[in-house]
């Protein structure tokens, strides 16, 4: 099985973050016990050992490679937040610092959510989803274990994720950090979109409307990555204010993102993709292309970078790889 | 289909706690929105409406009665914490007044126990796991639905967990409560037990020794009953050795329910389990009964009351309801 491609930078930054958040998935659901030396805020989660298949069948999916782009996000809007001065600072006099337990929390969120993208993707490619055989270049969790070993798998990871988030250093609200996550992957976000996706499949007709299609992609894709971004202003102490910029910042990324997925899976081949392609069409599915064309399409995703990137003005110059990860969303099928 | 049997009090006062946790998980998954008005913690937790199949999936096996064994017992603990005396409050020179806020929090910490349960019972009976038709007298999820409607409504159930807490009264630990329900029910907990008892059906001799089977039922059972227990110490404000006492309780009551279950499986009929019965010899599953014949699980069960009656020795007669318990889980199946 050939290894997953490994995407060009997705903003100036993006390669040493990416490595960054490897090491610490990999910790997060380590080899054996204990976990990594280095990373001590990751130990004794275990009131029982954890099953070496489940641990393999969580670390199969986990370390799958990657563009990372939600971690990435997460670490990124941290460090917007940090540089845009100490405007935000719970201590205006101090000296402008970002100590380590404050970057330690920057990681722990960006971990936590890249462990609920995750168990979503071993989740939709179950038999009774959409029953792929193919992620990121390698077999699924299913295919590679047994269907219980995938859906426990998944559990499991969601549950990490929040257990990731109860651990954060006090100095921020754990309880909204929490909620962020949460609201966006429940039943009132990601999972509720999934519903409505799964419910629009081979009857294209009943999504009714390009309105009723985008609210569908926020919530399935859009509400997780919006999450990603508002949790890295959260951990960085950030105002309500910019939170929120950084939250609708994401939204609209991630709408972005799922209209140029939706290209790229019109033209591009599996291996390219990592994933079987065409799949969308095969199965009915209404996508952007086939609402408003190509062309109607990618403009739609302009307009959404657009209004994400005006969305970053509060932050200024330091939301720059911010704006260049906007551009990367509708640039990179070109 | 016949209503799931009611049974008996398990603890005076745990038919009006039961009651009251009824109306309260009826309002944390509302038919419509908005929540119940009685309860405004619950509103707001909606980016996008919930899908009406999701909401259905949700509270069909959700609201399927039954004893409410875990969230009585949060409850149950809470009010011992409380009724122990002020020697724990955080303010020693002040009145004993349980303040609406405490209250409520106990009442969304066993919310958040009972939506954890759920998700396990859902995702357990799916066809890849036990395949089950029937529980609490009613068709499984997956059966009165269908699969991938069941999966999401477990995810749902175990995101909306964390959600409650996440927004408990900041008086006390949000952090420590989620860790606690999140230990509990992850890879090193249910989920972790989940999949050694997977690993050992139809292969009773992979088990090895009773030991094995214990750490199975510990994890698979007991781990979510402790975090009830403890969660009730929590959010009394209880310090850390009442916490942990009502933990160990917690823990070998649960064993101790696991193992009256194995007796009351190979005994009752299905209408009276209100799930399919005899399924565990069938499926070739190791059981106490199974390795220690039936006399030797009793006795092993009542030594484990026993013990979990002796750790309530800190809380003096306040946990008289909690003992009452213990007893009615060696009891119930004379």
């Amino acid at each position: 099985m050939p290894a997953s491609p490994v995407p060009a930078e997705l903003f100036p930054g993006h390669a040493a973050m990416r490595d960054e958040v490897e090491a610490a998935l990999a910790a997060a659901v380590p080899e054996t016990d204990p976990p990594h030396a280095d990373l001590p805020w990751l130990r004794d989660f275990a009131p029982f050992p954890i099953p070496g298949r489940l641990r393999a069948a969580m670390r199969h999916s986990l370390l799958a490679g990657g563009k990372r782009l939600r971690p990435a996000l997460t670490l990124a809007a941290f460090d917007a937040c940090r540089a845009a001065g100490d405007s935000f600072d719970r201590d205006p006099n101090g000296p402008f610092v970002v100590e380590p337990v404050w970057r330690e929390n920057a990681m722990r969120a960006a971990v936590a959510v890249e462990l609920v993208h995750t168990y979503s993707l071993i989740h939709d490619d179950l038999p009774c989803m959409d029953d792929d055989s193919l992620r990121r270049g390698r077999p699924t969790c299913h295919v590679a274990f047994d269907e219980a070993t995938a859906l426990l798998a998944g559990d499991a990871l969601l549950t990490l994720a929040f257990q990731i988030l109860s651990r954060l250093h006090p100095h921020i609200s754990v309880g909204a950090c929490i909620d962020e996550l949460a609201s966006a992957a429940g039943a009132a976000g990601m999972v509720g979109g999934q519903v409505e996706d799964l419910a629009a499949e081979g009857d294209p007709h009943s999504v009714g409307s390009g309105k009723q299609l985008e609210v569908i992609h926020r919530a399935k894709t859009g509400a997780l990555i919006a999450a990603a971004s508002a949790l890295g202003g959260h951990v960085a102490g950030a105002p309500t204010a910019v939170v929120n910029a950084l939250r609708s910042y994401g939204a609209n990324l991630g709408l972005a993102f799922q209209i140029a997925d939706d290209l790229l899976d019109l033209s591009a081949s599996s291996a390219a993709l990592g994933k079987t392609a065409g799949k969308d069409v095969a199965a009915g599915k209404l996508t952007y292309p086939a609402l408003y064309g190509e062309k109607g399409s990618r403009r739609r995703a302009e307009d959404l970078i657009a209004q994400a990137i005006d969305g970053l003005e509060p932050l200024g110059a330091a939301a720059d790889p911010l704006r260049a990860l906007a551009r990367y969303a509708v640039d990179r099928d070109r």
